[in-house]
């Protein structure tokens, strides 16, 4: 299982690509985008095509982004969802689901603390890694795709224990003779 | 020359195609989305489907969008912003230029008054197309279409007085014995 972590901003956009392993989250790639072009529409273009290659690339089964802090400046906030509508309807036109995660909950998968700063983020990141992986812009984006594969990985436990008794257990085969 | 006029909104979303004539704008076409699915990126994503059908269909030079306004309330610059960023990045995609007016721009194009009310709109538009076309979410969106026809023609004109005496003018063909 595969999923792309993306943290998007009105002028730099990271990402981070993040598999499911059986210990621990495994890093695949990330990086930054600084879309280029005249115009909203031209970088918002770019922007979509480059993730689309992501996309294209890496097949991942999920995007994860975190929820759009809102701070008081309402022109940011408009910038913000420009960029997040567009990420938004490439993965709605490609089928892709998106989970979006508070802050506080990404914070809190990858150092334990909700209210962790940016520093102890980025050593969480590379902590679960194993590895130097947490760089600038794209650490955020790392976190919540990891964020994302520690959430999926518990509910996909919980529904087997819920499962009726040995349903999801090996079964005997039965010889006849 | 034939503009696509939409007037973005988190629930619907308006549009209109007007066509550039010899006198005045004529409409082609109108309508409202209220985009479907269970989540922003489904409905994002059935948005910019059925934006592409009207681009395909209808192969506009320019998308015309009103300048958003924005309120005192950020999360709802989020939302508009998201719809915003979708129709933005689908036009960049495609290479088709994007317009965008101030809403005073685009009152006084039908109107002639800057501040016209959501009624004298209506009747502009009506006035200007020639008939009944101007209903409920679609006004708008016909509306700064109407706008970016008038204000292209206007540019297309200006640019040819100042070309160089005679370029765009009728030559005198002359006939050699």
């Amino acid at each position: 299982m595969r999923v792309l972590g993306i943290d998007p901003g009105s002028r730099v956009t990271g990402w981070g690509l993040v598999e499911a392993a059986l210990r621990s989250p495994r890093p695949i790639a990330s990086g930054t985008a600084v879309p280029r072009g005249p115009d909203a529409a031209a970088r918002l273009g770019d922007l979509t095509g480059r993730i689309e290659l992501l996309l294209d690339e890496w097949q991942p089964v999920a995007i994860a982004m975190e929820r759009a802090f809102v701070g008081r400046n309402v022109l940011s906030a408009l910038r913000l969802g420009e960029v997040r509508g567009a990420v938004l309807a490439l993965a709605g036109r490609r089928g892709i689901p998106v989970a979006d995660y508070p802050p506080a909950t990404v914070k809190r998968a990858v150092t334990g603390f909700g209210r962790a700063e940016k520093d102890a983020v980025a050593r969480g990141v590379d902590l679960i890694l194993g590895g130097r992986h947490a760089a600038g812009d794209a650490t955020d984006a790392l976190a919540v795709a990891i964020c994302h594969v520690l959430h999926a990985g518990a509910e996909r436990r919980l529904a087997v224990r819920s499962l009726p008794l040995g349903a999801g257990a090996p079964r005997w085969r039965v010889r006849r003779a």
